[in-house]
């Protein structure tokens, strides 16, 4: 519109999740019109962190470190381990802070029909991992999605000749969910996996 | 949440109009684990916009030049001029594809309140623009709010002296608006503004 790096800078700014052409317009404008200085302190802020960010080498989250913080912390429970499918869902965990245990990011999940097999997600790696002893309940936390169940599935008989106890995230109705509105699939997951109360 | 320069990345696109703390995150998220290049893109990106857009100097809109691709054409009509608050109402105007004149950019609108004059919002310069003669009818399209209404109200005042034509864009329902959902202060300008069709 107004000149090539305006326009170049629309295009860019398409890249971010959920940003199509109307908002990218918008979020253009509202940077050079009102804050050059924070605009130039986001390009700064993607340089470093894309320079600077990378996979923690013990559970494979993200880190500037060798290691990350929950793999360096002694504060965590060792003999829990949480296996997730990506960083986000370690994220989403930690923010619920409902976990107190280390984690394992597999990177995805087996997807055998897009060439997704174990070696593919570092499962071997993750039963080394799990090889030493050290941890007593993994609970897992893949998606409770078709690929996420068969993942742990998979993790469940691949660990069978392992002395450790395989747990899996509860699923259900969610909180707040009002009965009329949930889909099928989950309420009779939720009937069969009911509870006592009494 | 896994590094500070991550932290700092979520910070920084918190700048971005309308992206709250969630979105921010699942933007550092996608950013770093799915488009690391578009990450590096976009921060160039943000530099050179930064960097080399600047007012043009005859109606204060953005250009990269001293003088905007409009106010440069040779094609569009000299006799016509469109004033508007911002650059963002250039956009739109363009993008409807409506006018093929010039434009002239006020960068607001009169507020004695906020201390904002004639003075601050150019009005002035405007003047010694339609001084020349060239033009021959300005269309007012400042906003339909109670500033952008008295700032063409000041506009007509101030250009009494001159032999230049001064219009309103149209006020009204506004295309697909169903009467029952427009407000009543619009339906009595829409009513008012009546147009015969026959
Ligand atoms: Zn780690
Ligand atoms: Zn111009």
């Amino acid at each position: 519109m107004f000149s090539d790096r305006f326009d170049q800078l629309v295009q860019a700014l398409r890249i971010l999740p959920s940003v199509g052409p109307k908002s990218a317009q918008r979020m253009a404008l509202h940077l050079i019109m009102k804050n050059r200085e924070g605009a130039l302190g986001l390009a700064y802020a993607l340089n470093e962190a894309t320079t600077h960010i990378h996979e923690c080498s013990i559970c494979h989250s993200l880190t500037e470190d060798e290691v990350c913080n929950i793999c360096a912390s002694s504060e965590r429970d060792e003999e829990l381990l949480c296996v997730v499918e990506s960083p986000a869902d370690v994220m989403a965990i930690e923010q619920s802070g409902s976990f107190r245990g280390k984690y394992h990011v597999l990177g995805g999940h087996l997807s055998p029909l897009d060439g997704i097999g174990p070696e593919e997600i570092g499962i071997p790696a993750l039963i080394h991992r799990l090889s030493s002893g050290q941890v007593k309940e993994v609970i897992l936390a893949t998606n409770a999605t078709v690929e996420g169940q068969a993942t742990a599935h998979y993790l469940v008989e691949a660990t069978k000749h392992l002395p450790v106890q395989m747990t899996r995230i509860a699923q259900g109705v969610p909180q707040g969910g009002e009965l009329e509105y949930i889909d099928s699939h989950t309420l009779s997951q939720a009937v069969h996996n009911r509870m006592r109360m009494k």
